[in-house]
């Protein structure tokens, strides 16, 4: 195995493309992660004909790669998230805290734990906000991509780093959707998928849900067609688009509970007042939900670009593994070899658990959907990171 | 009684504030309806301490008020709902049609039928694009309204046109949320109250959808604060506002079966081609649900201000039959001898049937809630018209 450009330098949450360095592949990976490192993978062939020339896939790894390449265990993040599944040696918790580590369900003294940021992302793959080979910020002229091309990225950099195949390939939502794919696309190099709160291929609610998120930024006068990024960036947009995402994340009952028809604290909604710095005849205070859904939409806002999230949006809406494959049994069992766990939210509503019920009977041989208990609705996923680590153990991680 | 001041002449869907003549009463009141009415209710003191100086609360109306003024019917019509519940003599379907005329469920040889504009809408209420008493659009000046203003405006309707009880007030959607009010606010007024698809307060759930269809609009820069009726609309924030309503009109399944993933015919949402008229990476093919989103928006932007669809939204946001009344059970009390009837639409993920359920056993005496079966979601209560018009014959106006 020849010896991969690795750089090994940049924060783990900047979302910058990072540079690369020389470096051996063996001394950059140690036990504890929380690194942001990344790979050239050269030009990448995308699904539906456009080319990029120049590709970067980051990741963050936990563990040591053993010398055959079979250890390694890709988690695949969501929508919005980052690399940073644990913490590792690093000050902040990973999304799925818990999950990784030495003497966890995924142990590091055993595995090699990876996780990609996906192509067009914004913590650190080449997205948007990369700089193309003119020196400028890609932009508008960021090509749309496919879940499908997120994968052929990830293989390839899997070869750079010498991982002939995956122990196991897991995610939740979005991830999911890309475990899925990973499965079907290269199965020879898949032995487990866990396909968690996902479904085979996007549907008309999710697609709706979409295109609301991605004409909200594209109708913020910031946007600009995508080319912000010398000036003020649409930030009411990608907000808003973060609020009408967030709902769907959580289930009607538990805002209910947790909200209800409550104010925000020193603020009542129903009132005339107005503030005379804020034109218009605003109903300027706040039921405390609305002031939960703006804290979330700042909270994103601070973190995330625009143009990623309109392309990373695309890509899942673009989701469907039946795609030039067939029917959805046809598709599928071109992974009869690959083992796998189908789970779901029972109180999703984003991504309901009838869909992963329909992923698995068309599975090749009997899979039973397992359930995550979580009145919280889609984001269960990622709340319940036990109930997560107890299915993986049960199925893919038993000690 | 005296004979009120009402006008005959506007056409039923211009939205413009109608010119009030002095004209007889009995004579404007044919057995066809489908024109639009209007009567001057004077100034009305707001439940938030504001005040309109002068309000004008249109209507359409079918059938004969009698001499008593007690057979009359009040229909609510919904959010972006107008006053055309019938066709009547006019050309154009109403939105129940069916329902009301000679020898229909609600027989117009028996019953007076009424259908007002709420407050602060654009079917010829005052509503933000009322000229105010300065001769100017009230725009950005138009104050906070409830869901109770709009009850007391009618309640001053009813005055002026000498409609001393309403044998039912019947409504769907928001309209049931105002049919309620009226049976709280003034029980001795309503002798029977319809609320369809409906509950006794808005949920945190339904708070947060309302939030980000109102910021939509108000995001858009052509919204200026309110104050475009100068200039041009903010037509795209409207148009996304209802694109995220619309989706919570239907059910998941609805768009499912009516969608699935299929392209809109010539179109290919896979695709990374680029129309050289429109800047940006755009995925510029859409899938056939975003298509039928357009349309929805588009559709409404003709014949909606965006002003007015902020002032009902967020009249809705304070929906709370509670508000200064103690607990529901206590609030509905009220309105005791009130016979009621409360239907949900089964599949609707909006106004959840629990939501009916709660508001009946709330409700003083035994209270069973009907369903209308439809798959469709919310919107159900709308489509199905001839199963609310079942409910309705069984209930308040049998043979």
């Amino acid at each position: 195995m020849a010896t991969p450009k690795i750089d090994m330098g940049a924060p783990a949450t900047d979302g910058c493309e990072p540079v690369t360095a020389e470096s051996s592949w063996s001394a950059a990976v140690g036990q504890g992660g929380g690194v942001l490192r990344s790979v050239q993978i050269g030009a990448l062939e995308l699904e539906t004909g456009g080319l990029l020339t120049s590709v970067t896939v980051a990741f963050e790894c936990w563990g040591t790669l053993n010398a055959a390449g079979t250890n390694a265990v890709l988690i695949q993040h969501a929508l919005t998230g980052s690399t940073h599944v644990s913490r590792g040696d690093s000050e902040e918790d990973g999304w799925w805290e818990g999950l990784v580590g030495p003497g966890e369900v995924i142990d590091t003294n055993k595995y090699f734990v990876l996780c990609a940021n996906m192509l067009g992302g914004c913590y650190g793959s080449t997205g948007p906000s990369s700089i193309g080979d003119d020196g400028v910020p890609y932009g508008s002229r960021f090509p749309f991509v496919t879940i499908r091309d997120s994968v052929n990225a990830e293989a390839k950099m899997a070869d750079r780093l010498g991982i002939t195949s995956w122990h196991a390939v897991i995610g939740g939502s979005m991830g999911g959707a890309r475990a899925l794919e990973w499965a079907i696309t290269f199965p020879e190099r898949v032995h487990r998928c866990a396909v968690v709160a996902a479904c085979a291929a996007s549907t008309a609610e999710q697609i709706a849900f979409a295109q609301a998120q991605v004409l909200a930024i594209r109708q913020d006068p910031n946007f600009a067609g995508g080319d912000y990024y010398d000036d003020v960036a649409p930030t009411a947009g990608l907000g808003l688009a973060r609020r009408i995402a967030h709902i769907t994340y959580r289930s009607e009952a538990e805002m209910g509970q947790r909200f209800g028809r409550a104010a925000q604290d020193g603020e009542n909604p129903v009132s005339g007042k107005r503030l005379p710095s804020k034109p218009g005849r605003s109903r300027t205070e706040r039921y405390r939900v609305e002031s939960y859904l703006d804290h979330q939409a700042h909270k994103l806002v601070g973190r995330f670009d625009a143009n990623s999230y309109i392309v990373i949006t695309e890509a899942l809406m673009s989701h469907d593994v039946t795609r030039g494959r067939g029917t959805l049994k046809e598709a599928l069992y071109r992974a009869q070899d690959v083992e796998f766990l189908v789970a779901a939210v029972n109180s999703d509503r984003l991504y309901f658990p009838a869909q992963s019920e329909e992923l698995a009977a068309a599975l090749p041989g009997e899979n039973t959907v397992r359930r995550i208990d979580s009145p919280i609705g889609h984001d269960g996923f990622l709340t319940e990171v036990e109930a997560v680590g107890n299915l993986l153990k049960a199925s893919f991680f038993p000690v």
